[in-house]
């Protein structure tokens, strides 16, 4: 299993590539790469490129690579996409982070009336800097697309053509794994909304009583969001591998 | 829904109790609360009581109830076991702070051959203040008992009587539902074990063939400890909430 360095430029490299700055200095110091060794190159959007280290130079850090035949991972049979309350701080990371490795291959943050964080400046730069490491720790060749926030209002008017398949955490809703099963048979997307820690309001719930959506209920306590995010992201990921249910590409085919 | 406080001695209070430290300064600093507030205080161990706060005093903070009656809630129906390989530094407490919002019961850290994280000190105790602060945050009545170490072997051994269910996290295990909601009918208790990072043994595996276990896939691509940790208790606690399956007391039944 070898190490994954980040390369977004890999689409129009060649057989020769070299990586800089912090991506760099992450390969030699965290990672203690260094000449000879053979590390997997991956661009976030399906590429990815087995790669022996030629070169290593320290001030500023240089990491030379030879690239052997690029492959090209087929996406996700059906698209993932959490559209979440903001959990605060550094809840924030820690959610993307585990959804990453779960699978997920959207994000957007909704605002709900009684959403407690926006989204902030830098937040977008954080974020992405979280993904590329969940992706290197999980080897997901296919980065999650990260989507400018949205109103819940916005969220139900969305088109969701034949496909879209709409999954809501809440306390009260359908426990029988059958039934979640059941409505993401032949899904092309899945979103899954999960609430602010306050709950949804009122007219929030009227609203979505009148969507096409599952609620799901997750058991357990009373659930932070990024909890709520995880498990439900769990329940849909493991859901899709089984056969009979979800398709998703084989990396071994690629 | 009220706010938690911690009284561990909650069984032998009467009608009046003072909290003090840190959960005194926690409740006035950080929750705002005054006096005329109505809060829940808990034992974590099934104890509950609704408490008005009746005099709140600063350097040192002390914040003084009146207590109402006491509720004492069933313990779950089943025990859900996590005995997982520890994370790294701040991902155990992500990880003990998740799970306890989803329902875990009790803690065991698990050593395997590649274990990179073994209990430091101090760990306890920091455990025992996230365990804390995440029974509040879930409003949970049980708080999670955490047990020593133990390796692999000991898991492997542990007498496990009727009603014991060995569930593994495994990329190649089991990805129908079906078969883990099966598994779990009846469970009184259910363990959960997570190997480390960088996966079992060759030794461990074997040693697992030989054992009563159901080896659970998870999705989603490489996990690390918590993220595998958070998607396998969800996947129990939610299948065991359903009512076909699992018997959850009511906490309104108290």
């Amino acid at each position: 299993m070898s190490h994954w360095l980040y390369l977004p430029e890999l689409a129009s490299t060649g057989t020769a590539a070299v990586l800089e700055d912090a991506e760099a200095a992450h390969a030699v110091r965290a990672r203690r790469l260094r000449v000879g060794d053979v590390v997997c190159v991956f661009d976030g959007a399906g590429r990815t490129a087995a790669a022996r280290i030629s070169e290593v130079i320290k001030r500023p850090f240089e990491v030379h690579l030879a690239l052997e035949a690029q492959q090209h991972w087929a996406p996700p049979a059906a698209r993932i996409h959490l559209t979440s309350a903001l959990p605060k701080g550094d809840r924030q990371t820690t959610m993307l982070d585990m959804v990453t490795q779960l699978g997920v291959t959207d994000f957007t943050p909704v605002n709900f009336e009684r959403s407690v964080s926006r989204v902030g400046t830098g937040s977008q730069d954080r974020w992405r800097r979280v993904l590329i490491e969940s992706c290197k720790q999980s080897q997901q060749p296919w980065m999650p697309l990260v989507h400018s926030p949205m109103d819940l209002g916005e969220w139900i008017s969305s088109p969701t053509d034949d496909g879209v398949v709409n999954l809501v955490a809440h306390k009260e809703g359908e426990s029988r794994n059958a039934v979640i099963e059941e409505s993401l048979v032949g899904a092309k997307q899945v979103r899954l909304l999960i609430g602010p820690e306050g709950g949804f309001s009122e007219n929030e719930l009227a609203q979505l009583d009148h969507t096409q959506t599952t609620m799901v209920s997750l058991g357990g306590g009373v659930l932070r969001v990024e909890a709520a995010a995880v498990a439900l992201t769990a329940l849909v990921t493991r859901t899709l591998s089984d056969s009979r249910i979800g398709s998703r590409p084989d990396k071994g085919s690629a």
